[in-house]
Parts: structure tokens; C-alpha cells; sequence
């Protein structure tokens, strides 16, 4: 069947490194379970701040798989 | 219990026909597992291009749900 | 007076076949007691859902008109 | 394991009562199977009416919880 | 004729007690010469504020009607 | 009853002087019918271009107006 | 001088009990130590969650205040 | 060198018998000069009407193609 | 062939006198190599400061112009 | 030191006349106790109307200038 | 007092490395003055350009501190 | 001539290290045939997946230069 549907969901990532770190943990996290992933994209960028610092980066992304694939 | 509670998901569906078509595969694969869906919202609407030709289009749907109905 | 005004008004068609049905039942229901409307803007497309399959298509539509014309 | 994974889900809960009393509908039908929630973020509310008037009161909510915590 | 039109106006209610309230008196003042509404979306909330102090809630409301129902 | 209600209406105003004056035309025309006008949003400026020349400048204005004042 | 200036600042209140009351509290702190404010708009609802409950409504603001022109 | 670079542009396609043929108007007068296009995104769709009757369905829509393909 | 095809492009305009005027030298340079210019739509008004005055008013301005079809 | 930080103010300045005047206001009314400016950003326009007139013009601008500069 | 009130203000960083330390400096300085920081949201990424070269990335970031803590 | 107009392009540009460096190629592409460009601006940052790990990050990015300069 030709016409394939896709599923998205949305995670958030958290890393003390950097953004791109914080949306391959999302991305990788949810690849266990999930196959056929396409494409993320970003929705929303923050920091959590601790005693003045900048403590964690996180990334909210959108991720597609393939229903019944 | 009056107060009933609905969840949302959001789907993508593609046909080589049209928007419409696309938008009703993702819901009525939806509706397989899912039971008193009532509204699809369309998000995003886009095509795929091979050789210069539109190959399919594409419908992101938000569909809503009765949680415990 | 070359300063003309126009009114935009929000219309709900729909259609149990296309989005492009929907919307034309909006603008051409308006046009009979309208006149001299010009541009239809879609500002949302979505569904109703029955019994799992897709049951009317309906469009919203900005139309605008000119007032006093 | 410092870098935790969120999901965020959409709910729509409704109340006869306020936007309060729906949200919080919301929330506490999810926290039966999802543990861990922090924050519930408002997308949309409306309305619904029946003879003239307001029969229930709906609110649209993120709500994100911590995957395999 | 099955396929039918809808139009939305935009209403703006106020109350000193409570955005339902504010939203509830929209409606149903429109409710006196509209018929068939169904659906109220909130888009936007807001407060006057005399003397340091909140003196009314406002809701600004669309508000979905049968034209020629 | 101090709980008033507003309507909010959509006009286009056209100038080939400037957006004020597009703007002002909108206002002033709508305040011929209505009463109470008390704010005017802009929502969209464009302008409509002929012969490599800008012809007209439009606003689109959102004015509100008390109902059964 | 006939041209006044505004200077707007964003809060964010909270409340356990409402809404309203999230956002009358972010107002009236403010209102301690800036006069003249006039108009509080909501730029976004958010709740806490504890323990599976709703622990608190929090309203983010937009004050305007006169500045001391 | 693995990194390419796309470019993306904005066009209007027209149609009088649905939008999915205005996209893939403009989708397809494109490719005649461009190679490599992947994702037509939709930004907008409206109607012209004349005489009361909707003329022609317009497509606004994002095209990416490679640089230096 | 009934079915044109139109592009948009983005430009911005500066002036020292107004945003009219700024929206209007972008149209006009534009107009010099493309022709059938209709609608300059505006996406963004801002302006530049030096020394405490401002110096330039800028509109950033969306023009379509039809492909030589 | 080269990593400069910068911090964005949002001001409403009026004018009788006209929304360049009006957001020339804000910005130099700002400018009297802030240094360093270099954009100013337009927020948001719209009108005071009075007896059925356009009474002021006001701009919400967003003005950003450096911090310890 | 339980119901604790939050201020939100708007900061630019630079970097000439990334957006991370660019987002780090604005939240760093900000934490000389401001005690119990929380919270940094990304509104706005952006980048500097000299001489065909990056010159710096920027952030602009909404850091939100307790009132009276 | 003191009123300059400039022109925006967007580019998307990739990386299977950074959004800083999908930016950066995307920019630095483009100053190989354009001159004066100044600023670059984020629109989307999204990762393209394969075999569930991320394969490239990609950054959309609006660039403007100066027409005849």
C-alpha cells in the first residue's frame, strides 16, 4: 500500500553540554522503541539556571515514524 | 462522570491524489485503534517532488479522542 | 472618492467533498447578499469524524467586500 | 543518569464549572497512568453552548512526563 | 441542504469577577439575536486595572453561528 | 449593568497617501454607524503597486464598538 | 507635553486558587512601587503539578505603566 | 563535500479547479529551471472570485532546491 | 495558458523621512527589472538609532511579480 | 572584553500626528536615560479614537541597548 | 506569603563560538544583579556577518527571577 | 544615495557536526556570490535521522545583502 501514515511526537531532551546534545538524547531515546524515524524538528530552545549558572541545555523536539511500518 | 477528558495526537497522511485523500488515510488509520474520534485539524500541508513531477501530497493532522469513553 | 473601505468577515463552508467545495459554498452563500467581494483567505481547513471515517470537510474562509460601493 | 528525557502529550479537559476545574481534569486523569508530571502548559480554551448557553468549559494542555524514570 | 455555512464574530465580554464570567456574558448576550451557537474560542484575556488594583476581567471571544439556519 | 459587551470588526482602509490616512479612512467611515468606537488595531499593512509605482497604501484595522450602548 | 511614553514589563504571578488570582497577584505587587498602570494582558497559563495534583495557576502578564514623562 | 546548501523560494501558483493543481503549477514551472527539488511547504492558500463565483484557486508555496547541485 | 505563476521575494527599503517612504524605494528599485508588480505585502517595520535619534526607517516588504509565463 | 550583552525594553510611545512620530517618541524618551541604542523594533501599531476620530497614533516598539557599555 | 510573583526580562548574548555560550553570557551577567534566576527561554537566534565570514552568534533569551526573594 | 534596499534570501544549510556550522555553511556559500552580507537570521533548526541515530543538522536561515552595492 502506497500511502503510508506517520505518527509525531513530542519530546524534550535535557544535556549539560550543548542543544544539539540535548536533541540526540530525545532522538536517541526514543529510537529504541520507535523505527523508521525521519525527521526532528526543534520547537523550542531553553536553559535550567542553578546559583547563577547555567545548568542543563534543553531541546523540545518533534519526531515522525511510520505507523505499521 | 460529566467532565470527560480527550487526548491529541498528531498524524501525517499521504496520498498521490490529494489533500483530502491524505488527510482522511491518516484518520481513518486512526480510527482502527481509536474510538469517538470527532475532529481532524489540519496543521501543515505539503508535497513531495521526484523529477520535477509533485509525487505526493501530505496532511498533518491533529486528531482528537475520548480518553476511557 | 477614490479612498474606498472594505469589510472582512469570517465564514465557515462545508462539504462532504473537498475543501475547495467548502469553501466555495462560503463564499458563493455570501455573495448573495454581498457584492463586489474579490480575495477568499483560508484560515483554517479541518474535519468532522463519524463512525471512524471522515463525514464533512470544512473550510474557513476571510472574505472580504466593499462597503458602500 | 543526568541527561532525562521528557514526553509531552496534548489533553483537552472539560468542566461544567471553569477553566481551573477543566485543566485540572486534565492533569489528574493523566497522573493515574503517567507519573512524574511538572508542568501543564494552557494552548487553548473555549466554549462550548447549548440553547444560549455555556454548557461546559474546555481546556486544551501540554502536559509532560519523565520517559522511564 | 446538507452542506452548511457558518459565520464568526469576534465579541469582546467583561466582568469583575472572573473570565468565565466575562466570556459566559459574550455569548450570551449574543445569544439574544444569533441562533444555534455552538462553539465559543477564547483569543485573548487581558484586565483593566484602576487605582492599583484589577477592576475587570475580559475575554475576547469567537463566537460560531448558522447563517440561515 | 456595568458588564458591557464589544464587537470587533475587521475593515480595510485605502490611501495613496499613508498608512494613517488609510487607517483614519477605515475608522472614520465605520463611525458613521456605530458609537463608542474606542481603539483600532492594525493587523496587516501592503500596498497595491501599478506601473512599477506604489498606488495605494491599505491598512487592515481591527475596531471595536459597544453593543446596546 | 501631550505625547506620553509606556513602558511594558512581563510578570509572571501565581495562585493556588485561580487564574485570576495568579494574574490579580503579579498586578498588585506591581502596582506597589509603579503608578498609573492601566491594562494587564495574559501572555500565557501554566499550572504545577505535585504528586499527581495541580499545586499552583500561574498567569504570565504584560503591565504597561506611564513613564514619568 | 558532504554538507550541501539548498536555497528556498516562495511562489504562487494558480489553478481554477482546486489548489492541489495551483501547487503543482508552481511546483512544476519551477522545476523547469531548477533541479533537484524535494518539499513544496503550503504558506498560505486563497481563492479570487468574480461576479460572485470563485475564479481561480491560489497555492503560496515553499520550494528547496540545491545549490551547485 | 490561463494558469500564471508568480514569485515572492523579500526585500527591505530604507528611508530617513518615513516607513511609506522606505516601503516605497523597495518597491520602485525592485519595479526597475521585474515587471507586473501588484502587491507589496509588509512583514516587519523597525528602525535604526544613532547617538540617542533615529536615523533611518526600515520596511522589510514582500513583493510578487509574475514568471514570464 | 568582546562578548557584549544586550537588553530589549519594550516601550508605547503616542503621537497625534503619526506612527513614525509616535515611535520616535518612545525611542527618545529612552535615549534620555540609556545609551547605546541601535534598533528599534515595531511591536505593534494601532489608534485612540475619541468622538469618532483618531486621536493618537501609538507604536509598541521593542528598544535594545547595551549593558555596562 | 505562598504565592510568589516573577519578573521576566529580555537579554541579547554574544559569542564568537556558539549559541550556547552566547545564551550563557547573557544569563551569566544577568545572574551578577539578579538572585534566584530559574529559567532561560531562546526567543531568537541569530549571527553577525563581516567580510563573508560569521562574525558572532547571538541569542536572545527571556530570564525570569523571583520579585522580592 | 543615502536609502539603500536590501534583499533576503533563505538558505538551508547542514552539518554532521553543529547548528553553528549548518548555519555558517549556509552563509558562507552564499558570500561566495553575494557581497555585504550583514546579519543571518535562525527561522528552523531541525536533524535528519538515520538508523536512529542523528545523520546531519540542518539550519534554515534567512540572509540579507545590499542590492547595487
Amino acid at each position: 500500500m502506497p500511502d503510508s501514515v506517520y505518527k509525531i511526537i513530542e519530546l524534550v531532551g535535557t544535556s549539560d553540554k550543548s542543544w544539539e546534545d540535548a536533541a540526540k538524547n530525545a532522538v536517541e531515546t526514543a529510537s529504541g522503541t520507535l523505527h523508521d524515524l525521519r525527521i526532528g524538528e526543534i520547537l523550542k530552545l531553553d536553559m535550567t539556571i542553578e546559583g547563577g549558572k547555567v545548568k542543563s541545555y534543553r531541546a523540545r523536539v518533534n519526531v515522525s515514524f511510520r505507523l505499521d511500518a
